[in-house]
């Protein structure tokens, strides 16, 4: 349930009732909110002076659900905004992870002679192998950093566990919560303390309630500022590395109020038909694109199989254009 | 391995040959071809004489491959061509079961306004449950022949089992074999004996590799028109009735030699979406779209939820003919 | 709905009611019948004098239902008996094909050494390449008559497709309908037609509302000996060849009236352990194991990886009998 | 690959090696060890005299793989040991979550009843939803330490994000990691740091691979005691919660040298056919099982549905007493 409390409503009554009901208090849309378990139906008569409206949702995706605002949020990423009635679409492309100065530089530089903003790089890596390459840490976001005021870029990159949570909300523009750590509560809370934008990335065995709801833990601690990203569920097939649940995107984009963003890169796990897949990601009208691209995918330390080159990366964004065009729709 | 044979050679060598490695003996391309399984990598020197070339593949996946033929195959659906180098996509559509023939008079008339021509419809129905409406049966096809001739439309429809697997390769102008279906080898040989194209569900369980080694039944009979078409798999999400595995469409389109149609309506599950994901698909490049349009949608005796009406079927291919525009493709 | 008639009820208006409702008429239990779709709720008035009782069910799982029966099914394998409240469980062995009558002497004399009464065997083997071995067809079914009759064994046997469907249900003791033919309505109906016992293996894509509803196919068309039979679903996992799903087996049993049987070998596709997942199917304390056995496993034409040689076999009948004993259970 | 380095090696040499190879270093089975990549397959000559004997392995499947110890790993619980050639079998139960003195109370005292030695029980639970009981947290540590000391249990309980590692590997005597959590690389290496057993629970969309990769995570760190539990991964059907995956558990025991415990509480996710799936796992001649039982399901704050009663248990400890007995195992 979410309850809108009355401006100057009793503070003794509106900690009473969140006490009652176990409730989260945030500011939402301007308004100072209450929301509660679900399973809660109904208030008792002797709130009613503190309460301005309230109402009830079926499941926990109640801040996230598209019942709740009838329409889509507005993200601003700091060069642009998706969402709303932006019919922007945003692409962030990068290697997957920050491998050396020489490597991001050359990254950076495709970025903005493409007229883009934005640069994607881990340097926490989730390795599933404690004797893979696990990112360049701390260091990596030194380098980052550089890039970021030498070429006047934002920087998305990603949290892979608590115990370096606090250093990813300080450093980056746009926070990823990558998909092994989206059940993270430790995670998912500090980010609700922050209002930067934060990117969740679905697990690949995670359900799109339980998607939702990992976005419900943001959005209750009161960061207004989710996006989700659909990046590849796991299925029985294996000639692909995931399946990008393109059922799921639009199932997200009619229930939920949250911008989507589109990972075909790991999906496929492939460079080849990663090219069809942004178009076809572009070709749905979602807000976002995020896409694997490096200077020398050959030689990437992770992720070399699915990286695209820069030229492959530039016929790509000619064609998203055309398809953009075609559409109505705002490359940013 | 597939063994091109030179021409006038030896029938009894033939014979031999064919016994000793258990070959399929076929016209591929317009040669005289032996294909067998891929576990036999050398041929006999004794047989010398009478090849013209041949090629071994590591597994069943051989006269479908795209490095047997190094191009598309291209097939005529006797309103046009797909495949090869055409860049056309079908637009095909229409109720998923004959019910009246009010009903696909509608359905005829909706189609020939659009200049389309095909039109989709079943009429032995695979059901899940024994309780549900199991379709028109032949009463069905005599509508849908009616049809055929009055608005010069051309029909694909639904084989569902061996029972009347004669039947539809008789009636119908192109044979969909559907995703409950598609391991009958009593089906598949039948459709080897016929050159009408043939049109191939995957299962909602089926690996890639089984779904192309349904195909090889066909092509290793002698029918070179095989169309694969990708309808959902089942995966652990249930917010959707299946996922529309576009991964394994950028697989198939890398890796056979056959053309691609993809199904957004079975896969979603419901009319939401299918826009969508029918534009997604349009920008992929795919050879066609399955899509299913009722003209009256709640009274649908099967799928009711899924099919598009009307008015928001009009919308949808007004922007995939934009689409098309961008990418340098032609609807059919 | 399931509508018991009463006897000597009017022709003509079991006839209507049959109509409207659109009803299959069979013998349950020993009574006049009438079963149709769970959307039916309720009977019109006019015809109360012909019904003795009726119940309503939410969905298509009707005459399987446990709440139909409020006790398991008790079904003659003829070799003894097994649901019910006979605490028997039968184990069933053999080849996935018949090779040679060598090789099924061999596993007969096994079969009967132990004291067992059934062989499996294959003749009609569905595979997914057309280059693969397919099985001896009706020569095989002649190779398992000499068998049946020279040792007094009852033979279980499948069918693939509807082509020789006719066959096997004249030929063998208990019909199998394999896990990729088990959507095919021709086989079902046909399969509803005789008593014999039928054996549905669950399709490894199969959700177990869509297993049990293959099940009512056979009921409905009044053959009341169905057994159910889990073999493996498909995962996301690769080291195993598929999942058996004891969780499902759980379900059935709780909520049907089938007997349940399960398949080890096709579940793992390994013989390493085929054995422990056969005790933990005996403990349990389903209504059948279904277990590969071959005399030469290296040799066998197919599923060469997964089949039991007999040492192995013998050691896990050993323990089998020690697991029964502990759960006073009957090995038949 | 896996060096067991001579003693007295030359430390700088080591310390070389160690860099160019980049490897973790260990004591493993008393040895000292140095483990890196499995691409590494072959050693400079210039560290011929510090090596003792080493083993390259196809993938990073290594301390934990069985072709390294020709054995299982014994691990020592406090209240008895597993694996080895104990032919021991745990018995690990207790309610899902610490809810209250009185709660646990009452398991402890069934608990000691039955001759059983340990107690399971949550306190930091991961809740999908952030509007769900999120568990005791160090009030629930309070009560279980009460409990330890009174009854002379062992404790087995959870740790769910890196914000409270610390607190648990002080102090649990076992630490369970969560599914959810099983990825996260902080967790894991802080647990590799302590020698408490680690029990590990696979992700409901983990590999086999990566589950055992986890395990290397532990191991490579110089923990030894490390158990595999499987409790279910999810699947396409959904009338059970998950599926238990004895297959999956069967390769585990085949080819990895650590103890394997099934939970078929969270697998079947409803109380009704645990008994059954406990009987079977124990038939599989597992390591250890671990059953939710509450005092009160009904009445659970989480996971109400699957958790037994008392009674319940008590009927199920009796079976399982008795299949052990069949099988030649000791409960413990």
């Amino acid at each position: 349930m979410i309850i809108h409390l009355k401006s100057g409503a009793d503070e003794q009554l509106i900690a009473e009732l969140s006490q009652e009901i176990n409730a989260f208090r945030l500011i939402s849309f301007g308004k100072d909110t209450l929301v509660c378990s679900s399973v809660i139906k109904e208030i008792p008569d002797r709130y009613t002076s503190i309460i301005d409206s309230w109402v009830a949702f079926p499941n926990d995706m109640q801040l996230a659900n598209i019942d709740y605002t009838n329409s889509k949020r507005e993200i601003d990423l700091g060069f642009g905004k998706i969402g709303g009635n932006t019919s922007n679409t945003a692409v962030i492309m990068g290697p997957c992870a920050v491998e050396s100065m020489e490597q991001i530089t050359q990254s950076a530089e495709l970025i903005k002679s493409l007229g883009l903003s934005v640069l994607r790089a881990g340097s926490f890596k989730p390795r599933t192998s404690p004797y893979s390459f696990q990112g360049l840490g701390h260091k990596g976001l030194e380098h980052l950093d550089i890039i970021r005021h030498e070429y006047g870029l934002k920087i998305i990159t990603e949290v892979k566990d608590a115990s370096h949570v606090d250093d990813i909300i300080a450093f980056a523009d746009i926070i990823q919560i990558g998909a092994k750590a989206m059940y993270d509560n430790a995670i998912l809370k500090k980010c609700s303390k922050t209002d930067k934008p934060v990117l969740i990335k679905r697990g690949f065995g995670t359900k799109l309630q339980e998607f939702v709801q990992a976005a419900e833990y943001i959005l209750s601690g009161g960061n207004e500022n989710v996006i989700l990203c659909e990046r590849g569920i796991r299925t029985f097939e294996t000639k692909t590395r995931f399946s990008l649940d393109l059922c799921g995107a639009a199932y997200l984009k009619e229930y939920t109020n949250l911008p989507i963003v589109l990972d075909p890169s790991h999906a496929l796990g492939f460079a080849y038909g990663v090219p069809d897949l942004a178009r076809a990601s572009m070709a749905m009208g979602v807000d976002g694109l995020l896409i694997e691209v490096h200077p020398n995918p050959a030689h990437a330390k992770s992720d070399a199989a699915q990286q695209l080159d820069h030229d492959t990366f530039k016929d790509l964004f000619e064609s998203l254009k055309k398809i953009a065009g075609a559409l109505n729709r705002n490359i940013i």
